[in-house]
């Protein structure tokens, strides 16, 4: 998860994509689909939106290969929380939600009203995954790898309550929008 | 500005006010001001946040230096573009303005008009600098620390005149709402 020195080259995304194909036909054997996360510029300099990760499997053109998009990576790399969404369609197998800080959902900048209503829009029916970050209670390595300098919460319990609270009614009312369209 | 590997030390912290007390006041003596940008977590461990730098100006206690503030950066950190405006007050002395994307203004995901109605409540006057990012023109080393691993633009020219617009637009816009307000 650290920063790249250089963008990709022409042979390191071949590798890339040479090794998906590999694992995602292993994978297949054992009924395992992958998700690709799409990250920011500083963890990746491969797969940085949903556009590369779409090009990237139909290059590996693997059935059992799916983008998981991340709106803490979306927020600084896309242009909104919609287009993206709409663009993977049913290739869009995994999600993850987090805060623009990492921390509360509502305490940041992202519009997750747009996300939801385009996860609506696609009747996506995978998992929805909340992450947030502490040093309070994330292990010092990944803490100092995502670059965690200050704490915005303690409680874990209070933190994941409130998320689940958050996610159940921007889903539930993007769903009622959608049935009313 | 590449990033750190563990959070600031209580050391490396006052090493920092103790410089910058020693910085400001030979600057002073040549009439210069010192801004402190606010970046993200990528790229300091010591300023992510505008509370964080009014903080280290109240240690400083000089009056030649200032909170320089960029939305880029305050898009990963902050919990809105009009608080931290708001906060800093007459102590802002610097603005970047720059899209989540670091592309073309209103490509990206930032509320710019939540920002310029705040400029225009502290009654900034200060300096607006459009800040984006190509390695086409940026030099290969300046583009690999700041991780510019795809292109939004090439004609460098038509990416100024149109953040001219969007910035001057924006900023009318606030001006005139507040005086109708």
């Amino acid at each position: 998860m650290g920063k790249y020195n250089a963008p990709v080259t022409k042979k390191g995304r071949q590798n890339a994509v040479d090794s998906l194909k590999r694992i995602a036909d292993f994978a297949l054997k054992k009924d395992v689909t992958l998700g690709l996360e799409v990250v920011n510029r500083y963890e990746s300099n491969l797969l940085n939106t949903a556009s590369q990760a779409l090009a990237m499997l139909d290059e590996v053109n693997a059935p059992n290969v799916v983008v998981h998009l991340d709106t803490y990576h979306m927020n600084i790399e896309e242009s909104d929380f919609m287009q993206p969404i709409l663009e993977c369609g049913s290739r869009l197998g995994y999600v993850h939600i987090g805060e623009s800080n990492r921390g509360y959902l509502g305490s940041g900048t992202i519009d997750f009203s747009q996300f939801f209503h385009a996860l609506a829009m696609i009747d996506y029916k995978g998992v929805v995954t909340f992450e947030s970050f502490s040093s309070t209670v994330v292990n010092e390595q990944l803490s100092n790898a995502l670059a965690i300098w200050r704490n915005l919460w303690d409680d874990g319990m209070d933190l994941a309550k409130h998320a689940h609270e958050f996610m159940a009614g921007g889903i539930n009312a993007a769903a009622k929008a959608r049935e009313h369209h």
